[in-house]
């Protein structure tokens, strides 16, 4: 049984409390928040878990073999890097951390000490981004050609991080895991539009080897949620859409017509879609329970995760990137 | 009774004959097309008008008041100068030329003959951009922050022009009439996927004064089409999906909410929009009619169009602002 | 060439003369209508088309071989019988007339004199319900168990007839096409919200041998139009949007589950659908013009058309049978 | 503090356990359910709550002021009875009972000894089914005309009951809450697909007085799940859709057309909405949460509650005799 305990109880941490709660080899022993009210709330719905102000509590504790981090980006590196100190393998929530080189600082101390270093790349565990990777690696799909994503939200500023820092990591990390090259340069442009508070919205552009290029589309002040990625192939392309409850994933046969034909080109313009359409029912389990499973097996069986810190370092430096790009008015930056 | 002839039948030149047809002070008189497969066609359709392959015929002709060119972009110039010098008012399909230089020679030879030259910037005459342009005017959108557009195709390389002079050139005639500033600046990306053919998707940012920002995403080879446009103001933000047939425009009532508080931002979290929603019933009469009736009138009244020459040149500047950006891999071009 | 009159130049007049004109080996030779201004715009659009108010014109007319007719339903059995005695094949709008006994006269008139009558059943001439008469046909579709439609519209009386034989006709028609076997029973119910009008919404349900059910909702009142159709088998299921522009038709892979489990319970309540999905593109070619086409192929074969009179009949008995149920408040009645 | 216990914890006995925890005022000491695998989850999420396999434990525990049964439909009845002789509130799961007779008397013992007996219609406590009424009462609405729900599953059967039971009471027992009249007769016909199952398909028309119809479309062998409703009204109209996340209550502005001019359909038919569109956002608070909160408040001041005992066993009538009219295909039943 792996002692769990969490640190941060606020818009993420009670999935993690949830999700570790209900795999049957984790157990949660204590919850750190800095806010009496938050902990006042893990009592009342789990009255055998212990609750703390102090994260110190946790790293003592010889019970806990792990600590998951859902708190402020800024904070992410000292409370890592005190869990691995104290040996507790570490979760944390994405992005990794606030630069590149507190990244390979956490990376290098979990593998001085043989911990388990997992960011918590939440997508990588969904059922709809595994089926656009086994379909991706088929065949019929034919080379890839470009990745399309765009990620808005509702009014909400949230966070001590840009709007890449917050949206955009989730399709790097997507990106990451189903393609199988990774981007060469990064073009990125965007505003802030609240006084003293970061970009609000930015458009990034990635540049791969292979004639292959991404764009990721950020917003933080759209009236409508918006989550639809589009990834084209040779042969076949596929329409994400994680908000769609029964059709998330759909894949399309389909070619290119090269053609001044009026003909031909009114058949196209005046059509919808191209070629057959089919939908796989994908798996529904929620991600973040799959995560805190496949987190505590990588523990027992001493094995790296599929997110690895590695994993949140690469993202750190395109994003590092991408800011750098975005200061230059969407001048490429080569990573 | 405006005579009217129409040079290029091939997909958008059957449009312009029906509505000129359809417009009661109107008359066509003539089409030309290379093809002769095409002229029979038009002879089957409309028994009393006269076919030709060459377009000097309809410039001889004294009872042609007036000539709409639906032609590829390389010829645009040569036969709307031939058509302005021999007196005929001119409509021409967007892009207005292949360079600003020419769309300034077209303009300027207008101008000395005292001649309509009106671009088919088709959008511009839709019910659903005349009722976005006026929700924007009103004070209760505030000061407008971003525009942001998506129209991807399927499949289809389609002419002598790169994605952007084929797609985006309706955005940018689109924010050219509802906004009441222009860019400054242009970054754009994209990559062509088909050897020796233009770029077949793009990514651009204009930059403007006031904290603007507007992004036009542009693809031939999208499995589905998309046409949808976001546009935030300060109070309102209006989401246009150009291929929803009943709710086309949707303004939403909103705010921002910069806070750190788990609950706010659970509550935004798992929201899927902000405020009401109006839809408000838009004119649904064709464009391409009102625009046919409106060159007539503008004939007729000697008045300026509402997309004159000028607006033409300014989106071709844009664009080839555009294409150097894009060579450059994003560096930011000043207008 | 086959010499085609129209009669009846209102809502579907023109698009029967548009895709007779469209068709290659008819002629459309003269429109009918009671209208003057509805003929001046014929004659504006079709220079070389004769009009007249009357009839009879058309029936003496040895040029014209066919009659179209697009008119009230209270008047196709006298256009039609004089049509067919003065010797002219007829294409008749749905519903074929007003009472099973003129349905029947009309056939027996046409197999007399050896005629083609065609009712214009128009959505068997789709490619959607045609791609889903070969999907219910094969085998992999089970035994069919339900057919059941929505079919709703915005706010118009506009017949002299009730909402059945407005709308219900046209599920009626798809179902005879589509189905291999015929009600035995009919029970419906309906009102009328507007005084001395008849029934603007209706409920039908048809019995059929063999445990399989059909439900129709027809409405004239409704805020939304809805173009619905589920179509059960026991191992497939159909959805058929006609509203929708690129998913019309959707074949859903699916099995029952029979059970009191919790954990099935909630896995199934919680899911959106059952099994792979599977959209076919289908045939976009407009119907009313297959439809032509396979009318003037019909009169140069002598071949009984996919939907000759008999089927009109049929349907009309049925609409029968629902008026009588629909007065005695839902009573089954016996076909 | 309300002590609470729960009967039954299958598919909906969780959420009752989850929202009495969640309410402020309530505890719940003790879930009794007949499955020990069952149970053994309880304690596992809750530790500090008692379990059994027997309910008399629940009734003779002085702790518990009230019972929340969730258990099949037949067994409502001699567990509610029991927990009311033994003087603890009763919520009931949909619907009531099996019988009215039982119903009645259930009502009676409630009456008798002075006890809250809440039965469990969740919908009436949705934001957007309050939203619904509200709209419904404003004079803007005009009278209403119609409510047509279709409430249709995925291959699931489950009950002990049919499917008007299961899926239909909700219709009903929002049809109560939002109308102002009350059915006086109904037609209902269905079927089974499965051998000694329950009817897994039906269609109620419901009638009232004041030219008002009510219909009812239930399926548990449906492809997709759908929960759309339509209210029409003579001055507006609505479309309320359970499950679309942004806009669950669309406002139609609307008139109706009473005409034969041509021009006047063709517009009509070929548009899709009519008027201006409203979508108000409703409420989002999980509708079971309010409930027990409700529940509780109404004990606290000897309340009745909005759904009592009463509209249960209205809905139970009315059920009885759509059964009824089901067998006699269709043949309405008075109330």
């Amino acid at each position: 049984m792996l002692g769990v305990g969490v640190i941060g109880y606020g818009y993420w941490g009670p999935n993690l409390v949830r999700n570790f709660f209900a795999d049957t080899g984790s157990k949660v022993l204590a919850v750190c928040d800095r806010s009496p009210e938050r902990l006042a709330e893990v009592g009342r719905l789990y009255p055998g878990v212990a609750t703390t102000t102090d994260p110190a509590e946790l790293f003592r504790n010889p019970q806990i073999d792990a600590v998951a981090i859902a708190t402020p980006v800024a904070t992410h590196f000292q409370l890592a890097m005190d869990a691995l100190r104290a040996g507790k393998h570490v979760l944390v929530e994405k992005p990794i951390a606030s630069t590149s080189s507190e990244a390979a600082q956490m990376i290098d101390e979990a593998a001085r000490r043989d911990l388990v270093l997992l960011v918590d790349h939440t997508f990588v565990f969904t059922g709809a981004v595994n089926k656009i990777r086994e379909v991706m690696r088929d065949e019929s799909f034919g080379r890839l050609q470009y990745y399309d994503s765009t990620r808005v939200n509702l009014g909400l500023f949230q966070h001590d991080v840009n709007v890449m820092w917050d949206l955009a990591v989730h399709d790097l990390s997507i990106m990451a895991y189903v393609m199988e090259s990774h981007p060469v340069g990064v073009s990125a442009t965007g505003l802030s539009h609240v006084p003293n508070q970061p970009a609000n919205l930015a458009f990034l552009t990635c540049f791969f080897a292979d004639n292959i290029i991404a764009h990721i589309n950020v917003n933080w002040l759209s009236p409508v949620k918006i989550r639809r990625t589009l990834v084209g192939g040779s042969k076949r392309m596929i329409v994400y859409d994680d908000l769609e409850t029964s059709e998330k994933v759909k894949i399309y046969d389909k070619g290119i017509t090269v053609t001044e034909t009026p003909d031909d080109i009114r058949k196209l313009l005046i059509s919808y879609r191209t070629g057959d359409l089919w939908s796989p029912k994908v798996n529904e389990t929620e991600a973040l329970r799959l995560e805190a499973t496949h987190f505590r097996k990588c523990i027992e069986k001493k094995e790296k995760p599929i997110t690895p810190g590695e994993a949140g370092l690469a993202i750190v430096k395109l994003l590092e990137a991408a800011d750098e790009s975005m200061k230059r008015r969407g001048e490429a930056i080569t990573i």
